[in-house]
């Protein structure tokens, strides 16, 4: 059918049982648990606006592997112009919606991978995939990529642990498949998609061979096991407060591995330790360049948020305060004009998908999120410290407070002291709650670090031209 | 007898019958009730120190106003290097306790500008204060300063406000005392305190005199309310999560003056709005030296919980690490260097107090408040997005998911895993959180904001001076 | 003809005649003055670039105006194809030749303009403007933009002037033409090109509607005179310090018009003020994309330079040559990145010319060029205090005294002495020398300073959209 | 006599033959050469202050060595406050004449470091140094500190070099003194001074025991060759361009030191490489403090200049000026308050000297003198391109030019021309000249790079303490 609607993902998520815990307890439930109430609600918004004839330009696509109309998720991109429509759709939604979810982009990076395997060693991991992706693609279901794994010493090797199992890793090789051990973090979500999808988190050496490995399974296949926390935002929804945390945001998991068999025709990766160089060259400017729009995106609301909150306050002609948004202006075009570079100097890969360039992917995002962090605290200056001194909505919609609170937390003469609260309120979700610290973490822990960036720009920038260059300036032989 | 007890703090407490709200309801049992446990505990940690030998040397001081030792809270700081060691006491506490209440510096500023109307007016609003001093001292007080207004619109002055009542105001002068009217915000913790003391937010000219007004009473004085919302911590403590949060922390009040009487024994300014310039003056760099020092003690804090977590993740060695790290240390050090400096510029003012050089308290500030938020970034990038991912605690307390977590969310071998979480809550709670939030907001907005920094900086540069030099080397008249 | 050898563009300059004041004295041949030596270089090699097999492919083009070669200079780029083409020659080339001629941009604005301003008043200014595009394009004649106006006292507007004459206007209004009397600054090169191109400098309002004017003349017009001073470089080639310096640079001018008359044919603007504001429209992000593109080749060379020198030294591997080398590349992909993305983001204009992106355009200029002047001392921090102490090359030219120079100035074994002073020479002459200086003016100065980048990205960012997400997030009427 | 003056000085300089190269030929009279004519009358200046009542207080002081006043640069600083009093007269000083000569604080060093060998090792070190100091004061001699070595090839060792000569060192140990060999780099003034007083540029080990060596000799001592060049200015003076390079500035010296005989009263180390760590322990805090105050000074010429040529432009009360000069000074505070508060935590040593404290100082520089290469090009934009593309003087001095000059030059009404064009090449020649290269290389590479700083300060922050306290703060063991 290519598209499912957000009921139907519903029903399909009852019919699965994965083991799941949260909040001290076993959940039987992820449909009806207030654990998962934002979660749900976030993943049923990209069914809907895949159903709705006003977005479904943006959200859904006509694939040629099924011959029919696909989703945001399981959309294959095959030009530059396909990824630039990617990316400018994130642009925009998250600047409505925070998060457009770019670890989609994991599948465009197995698909080459798996085609430079094939190629160079005759496996057969690239048909694979093709048909796991046509399942995906015919059945609109949802995946979740485990990449991360939970790494132990990070000055050692996965094979030099003193525990082997602190990166996932192939145990068993059978006839019919393979069996692995391990785990993988910061699996977003995961209870309520369809399949785990993994791949190795890192560049691999031969003595780590058996951790070379990339799958998809089905969330509820015996042995694995979610330790899950709940979204940032409260359980029930609030009047005033948490207008973001209140309906976005992930279940966060520990998803763990224990002697789970996988069927060799889910295997996309097994032992080809060689084309870990590739996976990572190929996740990083995908990566990158979604996270460098959706930092941007993420700005752009910062930006909106102070300008709207300093008309309301009465400072909006400020000469620091027209500076300190031309700041957040700079940094928001340069996140997004690196990104949209990436794709203007992308390259064509054999299997048929572009890859961004990644050196100036990898330079704007650092830029943007690094600035990003400092632009939280921007906005609460912009705003003022009454974003983390109000009351709470408790004395808001008290009867005995809240003809003071009318009186005295009012700005600008013309607009309602409402309406100024329910915008305090929504910097205060956005700067100084637990969700203020997922924007954090999604700034620079999120799709690799500042310092991965750092390195990826080292390491793709051509220095050997550029002394060439010099040599050639001082006429040196 | 100048040093009371917790215990004695609590008792008389429990005498005082604010008119409080929080949590939707009126309290009447501040002691006891929930919302202000964190709170308490604060104020409590003040007078046992007093109390223990171990530390009293910090936190007790001899008062020749009353001849005995008073407290940390009530000494009037007489030389440069009273305020030194005052510093000094406030690096190190903060360092482990995060906050040593600086708005105490607040009865100093007051001391010289009653001094100056008196001399230059023939007032005697310094004897009053002194009075008022003695009291504090003799029975060991505690006071909230009630400094910044609503303001309402930030572009028009008090008396131009739509409300006249957006900055706190004299509506009415009587024989026996004034009556006010007006609210201020941001009052930490006044419910636990035993006097509300308050002073103009800023500059007035001659238009605004009504709201050139300071006075201090009793918080139970008729007419006060307190609109109040919890420290940003658990209402009940907890196991792992929360180290900090769980015990420090304030509750923030909207307090109202609805007709409040105030008799004039209590009145240190009333009308005369020139002296409010000379109160900025005297208010900017003695709160700006506390928060450079504040500033540094807590991002040393951050460089000793990304240290820690660079052991136990195994990248203490790596070269960006600490390369980080001596960021970190750089603005420490600037903010701290730049507040012992003002101290050693401090001139001494004709009342018998120093006052700190403005221009580098400001410029110290004003580096080392900015680069503290993104530190928050720089210490969650160290530690991982395991920050925001890992299990809650109930997950941890869980037996059936504990081997689980003990198992995968380990570090270098040698450190329990239960270290590594409790290190990894206490970041979480810095950093990911509603406290952290306040961090945010107590760097960027408590004492002034940057801008206001700024402001300081250009308007206390000598620039004449400077201009004339450049004259000189260029030969112009 | 299209493309011109340089052996008949310095024929060609010969038989002009015009009024050149430089070193105190008025010169008459400019073609053998010492004070053009490194300007006359420098524009012959764009014509040895043209009529060279290895390099004609990026230096000539074909002109369906004329229908021939054309050159670098006189092509009018019609599609964002062409406009990215000119670009990365422009990257590739200044990281060799540090310039390539960016004010030739300035003819795809006045195509727009006037055929705006044609299409609103019935005006011709767009076909005198092609046929003027077809003498240049026939002839391979090169022209010097005059844009930028003394300004006198930049608080008051052209007509508020204490000296109307201080930006450059029309005196008056003839049959056959027109007179216009005033001075353009920084008209670098003017007396070694055949055309002086003019255009208002910022926008105008209808006060100033004299000095909305716009035309070409031959350089040796009547009634024009240059005050010259010579490029930064030495004006005899040294053997060893200079590499630069002694060979690239621009003689720069004050362009006097005392009361010059300027034929109807040749004039592209004359009181059409309204349309100021297009011309800045356009300007803007042509310039600012060209200067990104420059600034990021810029900072390629003194990435090559620092690496190279850390070669020399021995230093390559330290990590913080590496952080620091990595910094420096961000800084460049940023400003090539956002220069493409502002190509990317063109839009067409009606005239058949893309219009880039102006936003994106000046954020990265704005980045890169700040970063830029701080990498000249990081160049300088990574070779060494030597590069201003080192001895002049009169003592390594000295038998005397170049043993003890060969053997203390030495490096890592293996690379000549003589090899590492070139090299220290070439990073004098970028960061410690009037050619340096030359560098920092270009990086904050050409082209609109860093704060014009900044007006202009507030002005073209979309505030209203962002503010109006902000508003749907809160749920805001 | 203690105090010399200047013609004294000039006819002391007269009777030494030093060996010295400039210009490709051996000089024979320093005194009179045009080469050495700004640096001479720099180190006039000083005598001329020495001998000035209006400055004597602030460069000149009782000794009790000699029991006589005795100069700025031979005086040894006893207590914080002489340290403080000398940081304050650079600061004041630097702000009008750009050097104070900090190198004269090596004497400090070099007084607790032969304390500390002798306490050890019962050498006599130190009352050699002592009987010098008595010689320098008594006859107000110079010297200049020859500290750094060549290095050669970074990454190795002294005596891992392929030339042992790569770092000065003994080559032979006699009855009666000590022969050395190798260089000093960067030895400021050394031929118009009266000694060369050396030490080791860095931390020893074992190996390198024969590089730690420290002496002082007559320049003209027998095997000692200056290859020097010019100061940055020209060698003549002129009318308009260069008001400081014209009158400020060193030459500088590749010292070379063939078999040079240095007789043991003048050795003060000689083999004790264990000292080199105290060396560096005492040198660094000194040699950062003086540096932040120089810098902070020539920050203030920087605002200084940026804040006139802003007034004669007719922008002084734009916001952006206004807040680019707050930005220069809040660096300038930083830098200036970091040295004072190195002084105020400065601890003394057993021999008698105070030794500042080196984390502040070393954090206070890193961050200003990387600020102060930023606002070369802040000031260059503050005033306009007009600084490198003005008319040179020869313009400026020729009748026929001069009219022009003056009408389209001029700024603000009622500010002569000329005015503006002394300042415009004042700011040229800091921001556009070799003497602004010496600028830059003095911010970055003189006493230490800020690589350097952020060494010592890592080095000195006490890590163990901070990690201690977040232990106790997470309740850790």
């Amino acid at each position: 059918m290519g598209i499912m609607t957000s009921e139907a993902y519903l029903a399909s998520l009852a019919k699965q049982k994965p083991v799941v815990y949260i909040g001290g307890e076993k959940i039987h439930d992820v449909v009806h648990s207030p654990y998962f109430r934002i979660s749900l609600e976030e993943m049923c918004k990209f069914y809907d606006w895949a159903n709705d004839e006003r977005t479904a330009a943006d959200f859904t696509f006509r694939s040629h592997l099924i011959d029919e109309r696909v989703s945001f998720w399981t959309h294959l991109r095959e030009t530059p112009e396909d990824v630039r429509r990617m990316i400018e759709v994130m642009k925009a939604q998250n600047a409505r919606h925070f998060c457009s979810m770019c670890m989609i982009t994991g599948l465009n990076v197995l698909w080459a991978v798996t085609y430079d395997i094939d190629r160079a060693r005759g496996t057969c991991y690239h048909e694979r995939l093709k048909a796991f992706f046509r399942e995906l693609q015919t059945n609109d279901f949802r995946y979740c990529m485990g990449v991360m794994d939970p790494k132990g010493d990070r000055s050692l090797a996965p094979s030099a642990q003193a525990d082997p199992d602190l990166y996932l890793r192939v145990v068993e090789r059978k006839t019919d498949g393979i069996v692995v051990n391990g785990a993988k973090l910061h699996t977003s979500n995961a209870p309520v998609t369809h399949f785990i999808f993994t791949c190795p988190s890192g560049v691999l050496t031969e003595a780590d061979r058996d951790y070379a490995v990339s799958f998809a399974v089905p969330v509820d296949t015996p042995g694995i096991t979610y330790i899950t926390r709940p979204a940032p935002g409260p359980l029930t929804s609030r009047t005033l407060e948490n207008p973001v945390s209140g309906h976005i945001g992930f279940v966060e998991c520990l998803t763990v591995f224990d002697h789970v068999f996988i069927p060799w025709e889910r295997v996309f990766m097994c032992g080809e330790w060689e084309f870990t160089k590739n996976l990572i060259q190929y996740f990083s400017p995908y990566v990158r360049m979604c996270k460098g729009t959706c930092t941007s995106a993420r700005t752009d609301i910062l930006i909106g948020a102070a300008a709207l909150i300093s008309q309301y306050n009465g400072t909006a002609r400020a000469s620091h305060i027209r500076s300190k948004l031309t700041d957040m202006m700079i940094a928001s075009e340069i996140g997004w004009g690196c990104a949209l570079a990436s794709v203007a100097k992308s390259v064509m890969h054999p299997s048929g998908i572009p890859i961004p360039d990644s050196s100036v992917a990898n330079a704007g995002l650092y830029h943007s999120r690094l600035r990003f962090i400092g632009f939280l605290g921007t906005l609460q200056e912009i705003a003022g410290g009454i974003v983390t001194t109000m009351p709470a909505e408790t004395e808001c919609l008290n009867e005995a407070s809240r003809a003071y609170i009318d009186k005295y937390l009012k700005g600008v003469d013309g607009v309602p002291t409402e309406d100024r609260l329910k915008l305090l309120y929504f910097i205060q979700d956005l700067t100084a709650s637990r969700f203020g610290g997922y924007l954090t973490a999604s700034a620079v822990c999120a799709g690799g670090t500042p310092e991965t960036n750092r390195v990826e720009v080292f390491r793709n920038y051509d220095l050997p031209q550029k002394i060439r260059n010099v040599k050639e300036l001082c006429r040196l032989a």
